[in-house]
């Protein structure tokens, strides 16, 4: 309770679906934070089957940029039967959808506990080793509120962008939590998982990468305390590329995956 | 005209949205193949936005198992603006929905030949060396109808499955095409990200893996002639595991991508 990352993404239902008052804190580039944006959409479906309260698999088309104020979530149950719920979610502004989403639900409580994995947790050096996104020059001069919500570490071999010298690999990572020390949860993770300024920074070209479609897949609960986040991309083409995100949390398990198709940068 | 494939994906515009008749030919496991049901959707989503005849995104949720049959696909525009329209999908049977989905369209010959990659082609032997599905014997010790639709050819690396003997790397890759010789295009690529057998078989798990939610992209035009596919995971956890595709054409180029979140087959 009173945690800003609750109250920024609270939603209350009314007769027409859920209203939502998006918080300039997230302003980022050219519009809101699309991982925000998800948070808040992630909240209203939870909302909307209580009994299976965290995200499995949320795919969101982004139609148009975000502005902070209210806006509405409209939720639609396709079919909610065994373990699992299907809800397709739409946030709006006045008469312009923002977001269309899909997304499955359950309970990842109730998983069984086997894991196999042959996914290597981010290979990142101490978090006092590691740089604070404050400490790195942004490419525009100037500092987005978003980055206000966050305390971000960025490994040293990943920030070369900052100072015109990215490393052309497509990588970045760093350790991540939020500013007040709100510990995640599944639904927060959809933020986390585009947080992180886009991975086309690191291939020398810093500017707003408008997301066209996420989807999120989040694995297990996470534990609390700080997480790995790494964001890779092989395949820039057609003036779009993809981008691979992971999340680990501090016990070193995989909680979430996501793949995200984004325009490339245009010059500025 | 005439091929199997611009047959059994046909969709007929109705007052009621696109009807479709899913043939039995795509039988396999315990339904309808997702790739091919993809298909079907995807052309209807061309046909509801002509001038934007190109899948760039798609995101399925898989509801409920579809059986052969007739089928209605009602699709509705989000917005549609600029280079790209996005559209939601709905596949149904009588009452029951089987997939909802999202999709992103445009044209993919109107968009810029840059490519910057640092994915790599899958490494296949010459087709001449690859194994035919037909030589493998099934798990189940039957041939689903669906074999009969393709021709692959499997990497001999990564058929130890056939014979008891998984690789144990989450990892299969084929040569493909469709068994009459259609040449491949941007919807077809839908169901090429889907037709291989599940990863899991890799792993020493053969059984049908449920596809619970599939995102497509799909990146260029697709050169005429054999296509090179290749599944792999990385994490199985919580009884779910993800599928990443790749799917390169004759012109060496990286033409879609996929990632799915499918449920672990469980033991016969």
């Amino acid at each position: 309770m009173g945690h800003e990352w609750d109250l920024h993404t609270a939603v209350e239902a009314t007769p027409d679906g859920f209203s939502a008052d998006l918080d300039p804190g997230w302003v980022v580039g050219g519009g809101v934070n699309g991982g925000y944006l998800l948070g808040v959409i992630g909240r209203a479906v939870a909302e909307t089957v209580p009994a299976k309260p965290d995200p499995f698999a949320v795919s969101a088309f982004y139609v148009s940029a975000s502005r902070p104020g209210p806006a509405t979530v409209r939720t639609r149950v396709v079919r909610d039967g065994g373990s699992t719920a299907t809800v397709a979610a739409e946030l709006s502004q006045g008469r312009d959808v923002r977001i269309t989403a899909l997304a499955t639900y359950g309970d990842l409580s109730g998983l069984p506990d086997d894991v196999r994995t042959t996914a290597v947790e981010p290979d990142l050096p101490p978090l006092e080793e590691c740089i604070p996104a404050t400490a790195a020059p942004d490419p525009a001069h100037e500092v987005p509120p978003l980055m206000e919500r966050f305390e971000m570490r960025f490994d040293p071999t990943c920030v070369g962008w900052a100072v015109g010298q990215p490393s052309g690999r497509g990588l970045l990572q760093a350790w991540f939590r939020l500013a007040d020390g709100r510990d995640p949860d599944p639904v927060q993770l959809l933020m986390v998982l585009d947080a992180l300024p886009p991975v086309t920074f690191d291939l020398g070209h810093p500017g707003w990468a408008p997301t066209i479609e996420l989807t999120a897949h989040v694995r297990a609960v996470p534990a609390p305390g700080w997480l790995k986040v790494s964001h890779r991309t092989r395949n820039v083409a057609g003036g779009m590329f993809e981008e691979d995100c992971e999340v680990w949390d501090s016990a070193g398990r995989l909680v979430a995956q996501s793949r995200q198709l984004a325009r490339f940068p245009r010059p500025a």
